[in-house]
């Protein structure tokens, strides 16, 4: 039995890892277009905010652990170029340009995705940079370390573009955000992503909601960044509108795709082809609030599906039971989390949505330190079921997420999650915890 | 329509808040015997610890607010000494020592508890003291504030000879803690509390578990501690070995009473007389993973429950599901936390009680600033059911443990919760949070 895995990250490496420990007798190939397996692609925003970090300490485990350790064969700059569902073969080429052909039973596609640079003139020029993979953080490394960086544009304002600017900062760069939509956030309720906003404003960083990117020039001093209507001139611009998921090798094989291009998969991880999975940030989840097919690239979901394919295709079966949307980042001093639907969410999943946004301290009555910490919770008016909830404070929101997180996915009405016996202690908040707070004042309106 | 309320804390004005909202034209009548309502006793190690804090900023309603703007007949310094059930009247005396009978409709029992100080001699003399009330509060601070206390023995390690202990600390007054039973914390892992004691050491708290004290003698100097074989000499006794339900009334009125002396309540909040209710730290409360009573005196419970009965004298009916015991403290840099059952508790409810410890980073791979978390799981072996989890650790516990708090509300199975989509991002963990590699590794052993 020979069990083929294209692309060597969270998703890949977790399925080899977890085949070999379940089945120390099959043949396991791993095929990694690139040089590097198995790093930490989340931590790229803090490695790269620090000059005197190397940024191969992002790699959690070397190739040669993967091979003598657990006996995989896994093959560097092996790029898998087509799959062929009828003959059971991965075609490609190696680094070197030689083609290679290999026989599978079964296949895993862990292709990941790709940032979205979009086709405007200058978006190949030098110092215009994505970040995703560890190639495209040592280029940002290299020219951080340049010394002449005084300036960065970042397109987008989803995580990575936060994360970033926080990054830039910390370097001493300038930062200037720019993005097409008016909305800073447009999954997180208004009064919350003011909030976002005053932080990067209070840290100097330049918001520039509703300016579309034109057209990028090389100047004598850097980039030129030609917007709506207003021009930049930074040394660096990154694009993080977001990612697409590298599923053409998918595509051509004729696999079933969703709307966003992501490979489509059962609860145990299977393409519309049975012998081939794909798991990671290139394919697709269920919800568990609205039991629908998403799209949401994360790395927890994509170590858990990658674990899964090992377990399915060495005879022990698993149906996941999908993702609540959890996420949580920082940007300067606050923390930002979220899970399950937003509002425009739950009402296009076929919900009656009805939401409350509170603020409540961080700390008990009189005890020093306290910060407000924003909730914006929203349930079912039919139901009474808690469908999501979003946070924004200074301290203690990327932990607290995790509880409606938990009620998501067991279902919980707004009522139950009320009567959650939640822990209070003056330094980590009030007697009733903001979500509880804020539970309270929802079902008032869900009555 | 008269609601009289004994007892002006948080059981009991939350009583009285709740109703005064749902009925405009009920009397309600609170007696309390102190002069002092709604204040935070949680916080008092924390006020405590600083001398240019007032003690008074703990209160968090002035009595004249619950007065004016609540029309509540908050009758201070009004000490109730016996229920008449049959003539449905509550009688005592004021300050003053004037005697007064008052007739109720319903009536709410919120006598909360008193610290447990040994029946040794010496437990009376000035210097000796407990934590409980304001006024305890305030003789603790005029005693900090003699400026000639330089060493302090806390005798009882639970969570306010813990907080106290810091507190003293903070102060400049060194700290020994004292308890007869050997173990430093009888419900938590060694391996955890083993981290606990570590902490301690570390801040120069001396610990000396497997010492009873026989005795408290004045010195010219102080006190004189006298252990099973050990004396020690500080200026300042604090007795935390635990408390007792003030529930003397109830008994003498002939309620029924729960084995350590607390009310027994149903989850309507009332006692064995239909129209006598009990709330707060006197009072039972149903265990929601047992099933069975429990007498777990926190301040979440004490508000919900107040509230709860608020609610039922007006007419509008509440059914608690109860408490996880969820807990949380902090000691010095530690953050302690639990949920849930441990395995003596569990096995004790009739589980067959499978447990687990890990220790893993709090940080992501390579973040800098990286600490260990200690996590114990509990599960029962015949069902999978998560029956419990506890934490150490230098930051995320305290929010960590709504997580499993939540999925014991939910009764949901170890497994279930190893599913569960809980946030990830390199500042606030590793991509498999602690406790899901606690629930993983339990598993293991479930099966």
């Amino acid at each position: 039995m020979t069990f083929v895995i294209i692309g060597g990250d969270a998703a890949g490496m977790s399925a080899a890892s977890r085949a070999r420990r379940n089945s120390p007798d099959l043949e396991i190939i791993v095929l990694e277009k690139t040089e590097d397996v198995s790093y930490s692609a989340c931590g790229m925003p803090y490695n790269l905010a620090d000059p005197d970090r190397d940024i191969n300490e992002l790699v959690v485990r070397q190739a040669s652990v993967f091979r003598q350790k657990q006996n995989i064969d896994l093959r560097l700059g092996h790029c898998a170029e087509a799959v062929d569902p009828a003959k059971k073969t991965v075609s490609g080429r190696k680094a070197g340009g030689e083609a290679f052909e290999i026989p599978y039973d079964q296949l895993l596609i862990a292709t990941g995705a790709a940032p979205v640079i979009p086709p405007i003139s200058g978006a190949d020029l030098p110092g215009v940079v994505g970040l995703k993979t560890l190639d495209d953080g040592r280029r940002i490394k290299g020219i951080l370390a340049r010394g002449d960086i005084r300036s960065a544009v970042i397109v987008g304002m989803g995580y990575i573009g936060l994360e970033m600017a926080e990054a830039f900062s910390e370097r001493g760069v300038r930062v200037h955000l720019v993005k097409p939509r008016p909305e800073l956030l447009p999954w997180m309720h208004e009064k919350l992503s003011a909030v976002v906003l005053e932080e990067l404003q209070r840290n100097q960083a330049g918001v520039h909601a509703g300016q579309e990117v034109r057209e990028i020039r090389q100047t004598p001093d850097g980039l030129k960044v030609v917007c709506s209507d207003m021009e930049l001139d930074p040394q660096i611009v990154l694009f993080a509108v977001g990612v697409r998921a590298n599923s053409e090798i998918a595509r051509d094989a004729g696999l079933n795709l969703g709307p966003h291009g992501e490979i489509a998969v059962d609860r145990s991880l299977r393409t519309s082809d049975p012998d081939i999975f794909a798991a990671g940030d290139c394919a697709d989840a269920y919800h568990v609030v609205s039991g629908q097919k998403v799209w949401v690239p994360l790395a927890l979901r994509a170590n858990r599906a990658g674990r899964a394919v090992g377990d399915v295709v060495t005879g022990k079966p698993v149906e996941l039971q999908g993702v609540a949307g959890t996420a949580v980042f920082k940007v300067f001093d606050l923390e930002i989390a979220r899970t399950g639907l937003s509002v425009k969410e739950a009402a296009s999943a076929g919900f009656d949505p009805v939401d409350q946004v509170i603020f409540a301290s961080n700390r008990a009555h009189s005890h020093p330190g306290a910060s407000r910490v924003g909730v914006h919770i929203v349930g079912d008016r039919a139901s009474g079921r808690l469908l999501g909830m979003q946070m924004v404070g200074k301290d203690g929101v990327a932990h607290r997420i995790d509880a409606p997180a938990v009620a998501l996915h067991a279902g919980m009405s707004v009522a139950d999650f009320l009567e959650c016996d939640l822990a209070y202690a003056p330094p980590f908040g009030p007697t009733w915890d903001p979500m509880l707070v804020a539970a309270e004042q929802l079902i008032k309106k869900l009555k």
